[in-house]
């Protein structure tokens, strides 16, 4: 009594990729223990063909890219990965590699990252390629860094560079030079920073990640604490690749501060725990850079250092095109 | 500094939903406690616009159905549902309506089911709407109840009654009468069998929901258990109005026992537990019945009764035509 097609197909490319608590993806749901003192971290992202990546990216960055943007929120709350579940809605005519590429590009991330596959769904869709991934982490009780929590006095702080997942699009869609392919391969396959997020709790007062645009994002972080924000263009840590594609064309400036894409960590660190910082920073091997500062005032952010000149976020909090689905 | 609109769309309609852990969605990702002696279970599903649901449906119905369906895979597996993701993509124009009536149906049955909103995301699509859900619940350690697990001399048990999602789309998309509704009504709002479930630890050896069409998945407890399984098409419950459509028109009752989108319980329980098994069905509402037994032999479903005649499940596994997706 062999398996219908579906279930075959679950079987030969996702089942290797389940571990424990993942019952082989033959039962109706995975079954796991939360380590005692540990809580769960939890998040969902969707993907969609045409939308979030070109619908002729190979399938084994798109799965490495969901994972590690979904790896990213868990880095940006101090947690440690555990497990993930992903939804698959393909065209019904999708060839058998496709999945074979998905399936490699999760079981590459998901060594390297220390986690594994708990279960999903497989559909068909009339529609372009369309994904889900739900990642599951743990935490201390109590210890998971969260976006409330800046307060005046503390800097702001980005982790690696800005700019270049926002650049990447560009030189990935051709229309940015890009010698040595840095930026469409930070655009394609992001960093999540989860070697420093596990060592912020006590140092960092909020953490999120910089997946919609530096400014947008850090007016999260504005709104969450109840505080304004002045950043500094010159401090912004651009790449090599970043800087010199600004300096060919000043504008792209403004699309590293608003593109998105950059899975770096956003900070608020009170000026004691910088010292701190540094050392985590050390310890995880990744930069970490002071751009600015939260000060007393209403929820707002300044950037300087920009041209010249200071512009700040607009009343419709659009000025700086962080990503919108709907705008 | 308002929120940019796709914010300011989740902070109207989902942020309502969200519930303990969930940071009121504000955060990157949802922290939890896991009761401590509970495990957690948990499931995704994916649903798309013209393949899962019509167009059409009323944004209320298909976010119930989505609840609904990944809920009965916690009924299966015996645990009690704590919280859950969506993720929705829709096309730019969606009516912010849509998103009202999507959250209204997501509001009724989080407090019908005793669970709330832990996270998302929300994105466009040139595509059909597609969604996902991620279903959490806990069960008392070591107590899921599994698939695996049928033994020869099990009977075969199902709850409530089995075909009535079947012919309710065939009602729905109105080739089939449904004087009263009910065909329909069991087609787009499915019951999750949680009371009953609750109560399978100890009495069910083997549980799955069936979903994808008694035949095909009575399969899957055969696999899973080693064993083969028989059962009397006379003896699988039919609800009144099924009856009625099969009466008319004999060829249904195939479509009954494989169309699928049952939601109900599949048993496998040990003859010393039919009291108990009675009593847990009465202490629950919910009506079951044994359809058959398991018996030793190859992984095979045998259904007798069926016009005078026994068939068996074909060597490519699909005679039974269980919906799959990649048939």
């Amino acid at each position: 009594m062999p398996l219908p097609p579906e279930f075959a197909l679950i079987a030969r490319h996702f089942r290797p990729l389940a571990g424990e608590g993942a019952l082989d993806l033959g039962d109706d749901a995975a079954v796991l223990a939360v380590p005692p003192g540990r809580e769960l971290v939890i998040a969902a992202d969707a993907i969609v063909g045409g939308v979030h990546f070109l619908p002729d990216d190979p399938p084994d960055l798109v799965a490495r890219k969901l994972l590690r943007t979904n790896l990213s929120d868990l880095a940006a709350m101090g947690a440690a990965p555990l497990g993930y579940l992903t939804t698959v809605s393909v065209p019904r005519d999708t060839p058998d590699a496709w999945f074979a590429g998905f399936a490699a590009g999760l079981a590459e991330d998901q060594a390297a990252f220390g986690l594994h596959l708990l279960g999903g769904d497989t559909t068909s869709t009339p529609g372009p390629v369309s994904l889900s991934l739900t990642i599951l982490g743990t935490v201390a009780a109590g210890c998971a860094v969260r976006r409330q929590g800046a307060l005046a006095g503390h800097g702001v702080w980005v982790s690696g560079s800005i700019g270049d997942g926002a650049l990447g699009l560009l030189a990935a869609r051709g229309t940015l030079a890009d010698p040595d392919g840095w930026l469409a391969g930070r655009y394609r396959l992001p960093q999540p920073r989860l070697a420093l997020g596990l060592r912020l709790h006590g140092i960092a007062a909020a953490a999120m990640d910089v997946s919609d645009g530096l400014l947008q994002d850090l007016g999260h972080l504005c709104r969450a604490g109840g505080v304004a924000a002045e950043i500094d263009a010159a401090l912004v840590p651009l790449s090599a690749a970043a800087r010199a594609a600004v300096l060919a064309e000043p504008a792209l400036l403004r699309r590293c501060l608003t593109g998105g894409d950059d899975y770096e960590l956003l900070l608020a660190v009170p000026p004691a725990r910088e010292a701190a910082l540094r050392e985590a920073a050390r310890a995880a091997g990744i930069a970490v850079t002071r751009i600015g500062g939260f000060r007393a005032g209403e929820p707002r952010v300044t950037l300087v250092g920009y041209d010249g000149a200071a512009f700040e976020s607009g009343a419709d909090g659009r000025a700086h095109e962080g990503w919108s689905h709907f705008g």
